[in-house]
């Protein structure tokens, strides 16, 4: 297959520690990680839910996409993750499909994994993101 | 567990022949399955990817929820999906956590399910459905 199962479900929130409140409430369960990913300016906690994770992000600085993101279109979906199996393999196929991708190369993650995005243009405006194990 | 797997996520679209094509080639895999939901005014078509599904929805009236989303804020992500073993439970029980629902009954919904919706004003931004098998 070649995309496989939601990795997670990428939400922009104003303020994480409340959003972890409210996230635990609706999942009956506490987050079981928070992650700072400086590199995309970002302070993310992860929920379980099943087989999928649901992530909140929270911009840690101005610049960062989630920021921007929300001055936008205010909180809400941010991205889908999908679980593939060869991230460049399917870079390349998505790319040979006509699709956009938001970075040539595979790069770091949060949750320890590699990733690349699609740009939302091509793709009825959901941001994709594909999310490779390390 | 309160809430199981993401069952799905729907994504509002303006051409769903357009969009199932787009998503044929995104997924490696054409729709398994289409219908339509008149009570809720949407044609919809349904992807597999694992244990999760992506259902596209196109608005089949100008009144339709999907129309009135996409007249707001374009194409993109419409509503999260949360399966459940006892739907009328969960609902009592996130009301009771001060969520607010948007239907007082489960109603039926696409794919054979009843469902139940939280208001995004209460969750992030974020639509979520409750969805039992029948």
């Amino acid at each position: 297959m070649a995309l496989d199962k939601i990795e997670h479900i990428g939400i922009a929130v104003k303020d994480l520690n409340e959003s972890n409140k409210l996230f635990s409430q609706l999942f009956g369960e506490a987050a079981y990680k928070m992650e700072e990913v400086e590199s995309e300016g970002v302070k993310t906690s992860f929920f379980k839910t099943g087989p999928n994770k649901i992530e909140l992000l929270e911009a840690s600085n101005e610049n960062s996409p989630i920021a921007k993101f929300i001055a936008k279109k205010g909180e809400g979906v941010h991205h889908i993750a999908f679980a593939v199996e060869d991230i460049k393999a399917e870079m390349e196929r998505l790319a040979l499909e006509g699709f956009t991708l938001l970075n040539t190369e595979p790069k770091p993650g949060a949750d320890g994994k590699l990733v690349a995005f699609l740009h939302p243009k091509t793709t009825n405006g959901v941001l994709i993101e594909l999310c490779q194990d390390r």
